[in-house]
């Protein structure tokens, strides 16, 4: 049973072709996981050897190229015909010098008589390495290379009915993984053990619905290490009083995740947190009251930063970022959709945003976030979860 | 706290600068996380933004440049001082095509006045992508560039005490994983809650030590999807009385992997599954009495290969590759060491691998691997796990 009816697949293909001939390109391969998934339906842990997804401009099914160890996952997690999986031998891989996958996607590009088309490649996202790249044009000497960067990404921004669905079972299995880390976080417990409640949890999901891998394990960094922005738990140290801890996570299914971070104090928190939370939370409400259709993303974010800049504080980093698909590394939608100044992209119906206001100040990190959707008139969480600072 | 001695990070520099003086680099700009690692100690979750450390053949200590929001990090987890710490602002981020990363590790390189000397770059590693490539030669004209791809990877192949100590605990971490996943598999079992399971078991380590995340999610298919690679568990589905499954998990120390596979019959297996598994284990021991310093890695899978071959069987894929430090999207050391046809890499003492004999047949598929080290006379296994299938 795939996530998706094979219309929404053949839609969004619809929607790829559109904005490929807008552009220029005959043929388009995509190699960013979440692209993949998202045209085809791929969904497999394979994504740290090459492959791809090709889109020409005049067929109706895509094609997935990958390993051959993986054509099963192909042809149990695709859309697509046996005719449009099209497996490489193991002899592809392990010595880029010498035989490469790049060589055999350039033949099947051939086989296609596609050699003198314009083709559309991904040069800036994650897996896309610059040695498939030269090895692709050397191939490929008459065709015309364009970059596609980020070009599926973005439409990927506005959620089907489908696509909200399954984002809110992955809000109820962060809401049930964040409740009981909070509830675990005591002074003397393990950081680790916190660590590992989180991922059971992620994991086992709401009950009916087992959850997913995360894209990106938890963040859960206490005492001076909140000061930084990606560290994980301790594996030998445990809570202390007077603490404080960060974490952000996510929850999972059918690849759509929806992240969420907290902020807890354990014990009594000093003035300086207690206010910095406040100013967290009335930030984050503000631009809550802001984002609607209609609306810039940097308007988004100028509303936030007013509201901590009459505090005196500041945030460099964006406060927010398109989310839904995500493969490892990263659970972002990897667009310059982000609240942030300069971006002035117009929000939409059903665009879905980690909205994330956070203040990394000297010596200690407070951020308290919110998934949210963008609605007829407004915006709406998608998570429900308490938005203030944990005290225990 | 790092988990190696100011020591062993300068003889590992030390390694690399021979290297390049041996292929005439004069700069090397590392960005596979695992590099990243080995040279610096650096280790956050920030891999999925454009990050690195360089190394000069003109200087002792490296250099490690990042996100701003992650210089805590590069503080608390390496050994270099704050001159070697390099943050970027947030504005080179997401927008490719405006401003890049590459643009500041390129300014780098010219207060650095090395813009006319020879770079190396890892061409082909996980997130060097081809933008990265364009950009830094675009603003760099004068420098030459010359493909490093693999080559730190090898010099981490032969392992330290203090490494192997690190995959020894790794090791403790998966069998306690692999032990209990094994336990709780039964007909009517959530796939999800085993999976949940895992992931606890992963974190929470050995009580004393506690786990890491690891580089890629349990692959643990069950019934026909055993004949796909790289699938993980149903969100919904139960196991099933008849059923086969197949689990490849790793345990995580200090970035340390030590990986296993097993295999599980829920029910009374037939003939066919138990030969092949018997067949797998008949391969493990015979490709482990031949792997031992001097012995080449085509020799080890020469004779794995001709003990399937005598019951009819073939394996396409290599059986197993070098194993340690490991980052998203995968635990293996990327390099071409590999027990494959053509490795003509000669085995040494301490070199580590993950052993991974496995059939994928018509429907179904059987591996049994282990966690190996290379000793003076042979070959052991650092996993210790009964090598067998089992049945439930």
């Amino acid at each position: 049973m795939l996530p998706f009816t094979k219309e929404e697949y053949q839609e969004r293909v619809q929607k790829v072709k559109s904005t490929m001939a807008e552009k220029g390109m005959d043929v388009l391969f995509l190699v960013e996981p979440a692209n993949m998934n998202w045209v085809s339906g791929y969904d497999a842990m394979s994504f740290y050897v090459p492959q791809g997804v090709v889109v020409s401009l005049d067929e109706e099914m895509p094609y997935w190229i990958g390993r051959f160890q993986d054509q099963y996952s192909a042809h149990v997690t695709t859309w697509l015909d046996d005719e449009h999986i099209r497996p490489y031998a193991d002899k592809y891989l392990w010595e880029p010098k010498v035989v490469h996958v790049m060589d055999f996607v350039a033949d099947f590009i051939k086989e296609k008589r596609w050699q003198a088309k314009t083709i559309g490649v991904e040069k800036d996202a994650h897996y896309f390495t610059a040695h498939w790249f030269e090895r692709l044009t050397a191939a490929l000497p008459d065709a015309k290379f364009t970059d596609a960067t980020n070009m599926v990404n973005f439409l990927r921004a506005v959620k089907s009915k489908q696509e909200l669905d399954y984002m809110g079972i992955a809000a109820r299995i962060v809401e049930k993984a964040m409740g009981n880390a909070i509830h675990m976080m005591e002074p003397g417990v393990r950081e680790n053990a916190v660590g590992a409640q989180i991922l059971y949890d992620q994991a086992m999901g709401t009950g009916a619905f087992g959850g997913e891998y995360i894209a990106l394990n938890p963040i859960i960094p206490s005492g001076d290490r909140t000061a930084a922005a990606h560290l994980t738990w301790k594996t030998e140290g445990c809570y202390e009083n007077n603490q404080l801890v960060y974490i952000e996570i996510a929850g999972c299914y059918r690849r759509y995740h929806a992240p969420l971070a907290r902020t807890i104090f354990i014990g009594d928190p000093p003035k300086i947190v207690s206010d910095t939370a406040k100013v967290c939370v009335e930030g984050i409400n503000a631009a809550m009251e802001a984002a609607k259709p209609g609306v810039t993303c940097e308007e988004v974010e100028r509303v936030w930063q007013t509201t901590i800049n009459k505090y005196g504080l500041e945030k460099e980093s964006r406060m927010g970022y398109a989310v839904g698909i995500g493969y490892p590394p990263v659970w972002m939608e990897n667009t310059s959709l982000c609240f942030k100044p300069g971006e002035k992209t117009v929000l939409q119906p059903n665009m879905t945003f980690h909205m994330m206001p956070g203040l990394w100040l000297e010596g200690y990190g407070v951020a308290i976030t919110e998934c949210i959707r963008i609605t007829d008139r407004g915006a709406e969480t998608i998570t429900k979860f308490p938005r203030q600072l944990f005290v225990k």
